[in-house]
């Protein structure tokens, strides 16, 4: 790690502790006993070695795909697959969107919800509903969460009334919500063009949608391959594709600045697809199991070199937390084990990778935040173990070797811990949890 | 539900509130505007409708098979299958147990811990030492915990240098286990008989500590067909029998009073003789996914009739919660979906009754709690889904009829719950969670 020159009066703070976090070299690093120092843009100048205890900073975690309207829900409604499940709970529920106080209500539980479990940048899917969407922007701005929020369009929706809009409706609203969106200078919030995914969608929106990206560089995100019910669908909605993939790439939506949520269907020619053109996927074990969508195959996506983050998918997953996420996605691997012992599960250090690193990679915003490297934003949690009233006991003063292993590893892979652990929250190096009082 | 007379100083206490809990017939009753009273012995005796809001109570959970000692390193070391687990970190872990300092933090750490998850009855395998498995007992009285709590045996283990007995020194310190621990009259902990598992038991051993259960009409616990590796390990070390059940069959320690962890491997003919025995089967699924022994087919464990519960496996499993235990059995069913559409996925419901009333009828505890039936003692939850500075945002003053359903369902599968959520436990109607101050 290089440091740097820097005069005093740009300093903004110097944290002492244990830091710990990917680089492209290690999946994950330990730098015990380290100082960093973050300067008044609120970005690291400096990393050098030096203490040790039950605390540790490590990255601040990131969310590439969360419906934020479908929080009003999150932990009930499960008990179908995706399409009934869009019908029944998700389109009623985002069709109340358009009343803005509600809207108000529920992304600030979101964004806030969200910080104090960790998540410094959230991918977030709104509704159709171009002024409740620029209210989410504003209030992750207002909280300091570093966002991409997207307008929902689907101009082909017929399942409910009153939660589609014309195709016509979609492009100008979008165009509005983006170049609003933008005017607001926001530094950390930006929009991403967001069509729900290609059954919602006529080809002529998506079209004009990849089109609307293209000219001005935005990001794009979308669903793919989620179950094998809406691959069948798919196949006969769009009957001149060669795949689920080729319909988005013909539109111009597969690009290095796009994300795709689950792929848990994709096949290698479409994996390689996505490689060729630097489109990513958001991987959600939680959602995936719980509307017994698929398990992806995390490994055969790694080594088809496509870029990969972690997703909660709330409310189809039912938790707001990538530590959640994190736990969800070694299981999904371990499921893939016992059912192939040739397997080669996913690592602790893998998953910590893709929760943190491999997020900004996917959401194309690793220039900015995902590790502690020189020049990066600090986003940051400090967490701690021992955090009182916390769900993690430690035995003190026991340091026999095996305890001591483990307790490393206590450290470094923190399975029993949960938002109590994670005592504060940095983003661009300005501490956004615990929420200043008003 | 029956209710019956009782003169004003028999009753302790009378709540009022939601109680939720399983029957016979009904897998999850939820009593709206409810009045239950509690007698002075802490049984209940009345239960009667009459309040609503975002609380609610259910009965205390069921840990039908936790390793207390292992609790000191809950949440690591989950990198290796169960027989390498076992040498590397369990046994040396375990061995220091005969240090009766260390014994009572671990054994005070995992009593405090389970009970604040909801835990009010656990099965506890503590070492092979008799004393540090008496102070468990102890422990347990103390904090009000009702526990079954099982010196294990082991005369057949070489991997671990000092933890192993010779077969006449495990038989002669379970009697003074039993002994000693049905001397101290505790109202709510007794010895259950804990022979490991079959592969580091002999044979003689077996039969003597089955012989034991039976004249003293004990409780038993082991393992049983958790992975691949060791049924097949088993097989050559007991060439003489028909299947692993029938080895325990035929050392009589499968008797209505006998639960077995795992099973992910049985046959159905081992099941059938698990429901001719009445011997019951504990359900662990983090454990099992955690260390990728296998996903049990719990359907098919009901379809044959054999009682069963739910069981955290501290520390192959990494939770010390039995609501993460019902997450887990969700998600292990809904795995079980996505192989094979076929399979009916376990309902919240059916998962609600294993962790509660099935578990008490695992542990053949259920004459004496279990669900709120009149009679049994209150062993109960208070849980209140939107606890200040919990996990769970409610939506107030917000009842349109799509929410209001959901709301119903969030009240009743709080899958983003955790233990911030259970403001008070009741054991044998004694408060013992929050803990009184010494
Ligand atoms: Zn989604
Ligand atoms: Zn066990």
């Amino acid at each position: 790690m290089e440091t740097s020159q820097k005069s005093v009066t740009d300093i903004r703070f110097v944290c002492r502790g244990t830091f710990v976090h990917s680089t492209a070299e290690e999946a994950l690093q330990i730098l015990e006993d380290a100082l960093l120092g973050v300067d008044s843009k609120g970005k690291v100048f400096l990393l050098i070695f030096c203490i040790s205890c039950s605390e540790f900073f490590m990255p601040g975690m990131i969310d590439t795909h969360i419906h934020a309207p479908q929080y009003s829900y999150t932990g009930t409604a499960l008990d179908m697959p995706l399409l009934q499940w869009l019908n029944t709970y998700t389109f009623p529920v985002e069709s109340r969107f358009q009343d803005l106080e509600f809207a108000k209500k529920v992304y600030t539980q979101v964004v806030k919800r969200t910080l104090r479990n960790g998540t410094t940048t959230a991918c977030y899917f709104a509704t159709i509903h171009t002024d409740a969407s620029l209210l989410l922007g504003q209030i992750a701005n207002d909280f300091g969460q570093r966002a991409l929020v997207g307008k929902v369009c689907m101009d082909r929706n017929d399942s409910v009334k009153h939660y589609k809009e014309s195709s016509e409706e979609s492009q100008e609203e979008t165009y509005r919500f983006v170049k609003e969106l933008l005017n607001k200078k926001y530094p950390l919030v930006k929009p991403v063009i967001t069509p729900r995914f290609a059954p919602s969608c006529t080809e002529a929106l998506l079209a004009k949608l990849g089109e609307m990206a293209k000219n001005n560089k935005l990001h794009i995100q979308s669903h793919i391959s989620e179950n094998l019910e809406e691959v069948e669908w798919v196949k006969e909605l769009f009957p001149n594709s060669e795949s689920y993939t080729d319909i988005y790439h013909k539109c111009n939506l597969l690009t290095d600045k796009t994300i795709m949520a689950h792929g848990c269907h994709l096949s290698d020619e479409e994996l390689v697809l996505f490689r060729e053109t630097g489109a990513a996927l958001s991987h959600c074990p939680n959602s995936n199991i719980s509307l017994c969508s698929g398990v992806l195959n995390v490994r055969n996506v790694l080594n088809h070199k496509v870029k990969l983050g972690l997703g909660t998918d709330v409310a189809g997953g039912y938790s707001p937390s990538i530590l959640d996420a994190v736990r969800r996605a070694l299981d999904s691997s371990k499921v893939l084990t016992i059912q192939d012992p040739e397997y080669k599960t996913l690592s602790f250090e893998e998953v910590f990778r893709l929760a943190t690193l491999g997020g900004s990679q996917a959401l194309s915003l690793d220039e900015r935040t995902g590790n502690f490297q020189v020049g990066k934003d600090f986003d940051a949690l400090r967490v701690n173990v021992a955090a009182p009233g916390g769900p993690i006991d430690l035995i003190q003063n026991e340091k026999p070797q095996v305890i001591s292993h483990m307790r490393l590893s206590s450290l470094t892979c923190p399975l029993a811990g949960d938002d109590r652990n994670i005592v504060e929250v940095f983003v661009a190096g300005k501490k956004v949890v615990p929420f200043s009082e008003p």
